[in-house]
């Protein structure tokens, strides 16, 4: 991967569509078909947690199955427990992640206990994922503030970001949860982590609830990260804030970087075309600003 | 002004509400008065143009008649021709401003004459203005790409600037009028401008139709930009590309600039209640992430 290459880790399927309302099994998988068709290479396709708390998700099992696999597409799956990464590795998932947190406040309300106990419960699916030759990538949500503790001290970002890499995790991705980062933050935030954790190993999500995201990434850039986290039309708005945008659009940050002279390997008017479809099967408007002027300038044209 | 200090332009009751439909005259003094209240320090109040292309524009005497006037604040108008600039000072305004365009195509679609042309009929403009001693503010569209003619060169840019400001413009406002631009971009077309007109005397007005203007400003804040126009609620649209975003709202920049410890003077509660209180009359939604999310959060709780 050249210098002048961004991974893009499309979330649309798994942390957009958990948000939104229930969606048919063939929407799922006519959109997981369309990303990998319009040039994705990461798709986080399903997760594997009791429907009783997502069941938005009941049937990622049934979604790997039917997806149509393209060779050098990674479709990985959300795994917060050892039951939930042998179900995912039966339906064939080619990685898993596991999600962590950096305030204490949104770890016990978010996973029901503390950073350190989370940290342990990974351990096992850590392991088993090693054994069976499967990487684990790990979240960390609340890098830029928290909904119940407020600021976040980069140290505390760059302490959990270093567990979870030294437990296995071959990538940790920071997360903004509830999207209050602005760019100076945002940079120090990173620049804290990358003392601990390499940058080629480290990957931004940040959330546009506050409008922030791109200047948040455009900021970053500099400082060597390449990877990034979004979600095709801004699926999942915030579950913070219902109304609210939540997830990165894809499309959004693709066109950045395309005009700032990085290689993604996605087309974005297929991508367009990607989040559009969604988008008719939800009954809703994409939400990002590059689809809605494309599609706009069709309209008045 | 400090280093640490942004001059915020607030454009939503010219350049925004000309492009929205109708509003009451009481809606738009309402707007003045609230924006001014919120800390807006400058704001662009009307427009002194034929009535026959503008008809939402037709009342700004009205407007600059019965708002209230508080100490410190500017209040502009957009004046294109002697005649305006007469009305604009018979009805008070503190300040005018007049309108060119980087690109070829774009001056003779919209002002129906070539760049050189329009800066010639701008000269009895800026010499009465400077008899009255008042103030003139040169916008100069599409810097970084133009409907009819595509990309723009930073050089032609730069050229049209320094005409402006070689003319008596104290201050050009350098506008992505269709909002296609992206950090780097932004960053090479700023960079050239401010070869030939110091940095000081430069303003971004980056339209956010393709989501990309936080990014840009926030990107070409490192070089000393200081000065920024936006709209609340991001009024106005994109008349490009009708149903899209245009304006940046000044909500979500002024997030940006105190996150990123800056000091603009606003107070960003009252700034959303601005934003809200004349989207109610529109009867439409805030075009603005920082004031969705913190309604949604109200909404939430």
């Amino acid at each position: 991967m050249s210098e002048a290459t961004v991974k893009i880790v499309e979330v649309g399927p798994r942390d957009g569509l958990q948000n939104e309302q229930a969606v048919t099994l063939a929407a799922k998988i006519q959109l997981v078909d369309d990303l990998s068709a319009a040039g994705l290479g990461y798709i986080e396709t399903g997760s594997f947690v009791s429907p009783k708390w997502v069941p938005q998700m009941a049937d990622s099992a049934d979604v790997f199955a039917a997806i149509e696999r393209r060779s050098g597409v990674t479709y990985a799956a959300l795994t917060p427990n050892l039951k939930g990464f042998e179900a995912a590795r039966a339906a064939g998932a080619d990685e898993v992640a596991i999600f962590g947190a950096a305030s204490e406040g949104f770890s016990q309300k978010n996973i029901n206990c503390s950073i350190a106990e989370s940290l342990a419960r990974f351990e096992p699916v850590i392991e088993a994922a090693q054994q069976a030759n499967i990487r684990v990538r790990g979240y960390v949500s609340c890098v830029l503030g928290c909904p119940y503790d407020g600021e976040i001290a980069p140290a505390q970002v760059a302490w959990v970001a270093e567990q979870l890499f030294a437990m296995g995790c071959y990538e940790v991705s920071l997360g903004d949860t509830i999207g209050v980062g602005t760019p100076l933050k945002a940079q120090r935030m990173l620049a804290a982590v990358a003392e601990k954790v390499p940058m080629p190993h480290l990957a931004l999500h940040f959330h546009n609830t506050y409008g922030q995201a791109l200047a948040n990434i455009a900021s970053c850039l500099p400082l060597g990260v390449r990877t990034i986290d979004s979600a095709v039309a801004g699926l999942g708005g915030c579950p913070y804030a219902k109304g609210a945008s939540g997830n990165l659009a894809t499309e959004d940050v693709v066109y950045m970087l395309h005009g700032m002279g990085y290689d993604t390997g996605i087309d974005l008017a297929a991508l367009i075309g990607a989040g559009q479809r969604i988008c008719q099967s939800l009954g809703q408007q994409p939400r990002s600003n590059v689809a809605l002027a494309e599609l706009a300038k069709q309209t008045s044209n």
